[in-house]
């Protein structure tokens, strides 16, 4: 595994409104959808039961408990526009890390010229039902993977 | 509580799409946002802790149970078309009731015209972390609510 | 160029819902994506400067005018649910083929298990700024290619 | 008009996401919907056609040209959660005012608590088909207006 991760995208019908171009807060999902991919590439998921990973035994399923990234921080700078079925070529680097958080940076571009830049700041949670996520140390190994990829 | 149960709502920019109007996948959301509206209108709510309703106790905020209504059918015929920032007229119509399930029938009007009709039909569930959502008589005195205002 | 066409499509984040299933709308976006998909494969696009068509010169580019197909009917039954990070296996058939309209079929799997079949009706139409859009027969050679692929 | 520009918004079952919350792109969607509800109580509409402000004549409708607002940056720093219909109370500030460009500043409240702070900029933009939107200083007397709202 290298970074920066890339990976493509097509602008979708949805994607777009009626300026005729893609939706600003599109690139937001497009961060997130390239986010996941890059996790698993790492072979975990966004989301995954907690139990799962601290082989908790049959009771497991029954909890609920999952870990989640729920997000504290996201922007992006526009510099350009994409049209329905453009595509999209996206970057991945991992700007920061901290003990439960990880900074993703993305970079869009549409035939080599630089449409948008953007970052998601997200922290490792527990999620359960009824209740706020709970702030967690990111697990390791995963901690230690992610931190021979980060580019500042 | 009479039907028609009526609402309005704008066509949002994001409603829209590079053909200048209201993506015809929005109409479904639309429909699914007047349904919640009028469970509300109902004392009810789409998605509620099994528990709080059967008053299980202490333990009900750990199981993540909840009464859901997946869909088990939708569809929309469409006449004419909305654009950003016209009003939606919508009305709400109960065509059928089941021992688990109930069909909505919809109209969307802008300005007088019929742009659209449609329905959803959703079954009550169970719905529990990790299992497939599991079908459940509709829970009386809900199901005798719904029963007075079937219109045909 | 067979039918069925086929697709696939992983259950993104954004896709679920509060119920940790894909939400009941973007099956239809999907199906929308896999037609999109789909006349790309055939040599053209859902969305296309009408001039481009016909060769209109330099004057095609001010007018705006493009060929759209707007839906007349959308419907879906559903028969499972799929959750994050799954992925879709999706076929589209051709049903019917009128003069200006066509219908799709489709059905959705997961792991082999069909989860949702649906159906899109679409209506080639002229596309252009402040005016409704205007039906006009599907443009030859488009329509023949078509006519050889339906499924009734 | 006075700012802050007050809104509220229910968290609708789309804007959920498998984790329970909602889903963090939707804060985005949620900002530009309020953003036009203040254009719309200033008399003015996010989109409109560039001829009708001109008075252009019988020509405008043809062209296709309009005003629009694409974003130069968008962010939002999250501090907590909403959960599925709960009322998202909204307010809009203008930050920052140019010659083409305007910040808004967005804070939302769940039951007085905050959960998340957000900024977009925006450029006003002629908007063609075909062609990239290209900057245009903001139409006096909305600007006007606009800078009469200040609040760094």
């Amino acid at each position: 595994m290298q970074t920066p991760f890339r990976s493509h995208r097509r602008v979708e019908f949805r994607d777009t409104d009626a300026a005729g171009i893609m939706h600003f807060s599109t690139f937001f999902t497009c961060m997130e959808e390239v986010e996941h991919e890059f996790l698993r590439a790492m072979g975990t998921s966004v989301m995954m039961p907690l139990e799962a990973r601290q082989g908790a035994g049959k009771n497991a399923a029954t909890t609920g408990t999952t870990i989640g990234w729920p997000r504290v921080a996201a922007e992006c700078q526009y510099r350009g526009s994409a049209r329905f079925e453009e595509q999209l070529q996206i970057e991945l680097r991992i700007a920061e890390l901290g003990k439960s958080s990880v900074t993703y940076r993305f970079q869009f571009r549409v035939e080599g010229r630089e449409i948008a830049t953007g970052s998601l700041t997200s922290v490792c949670c527990k999620i359960q039902p009824d209740r706020p996520p709970e702030s967690m140390p990111i697990p390791e190994p995963l901690r230690k993977r992610l931190a021979g990829l980060v580019e500042p």
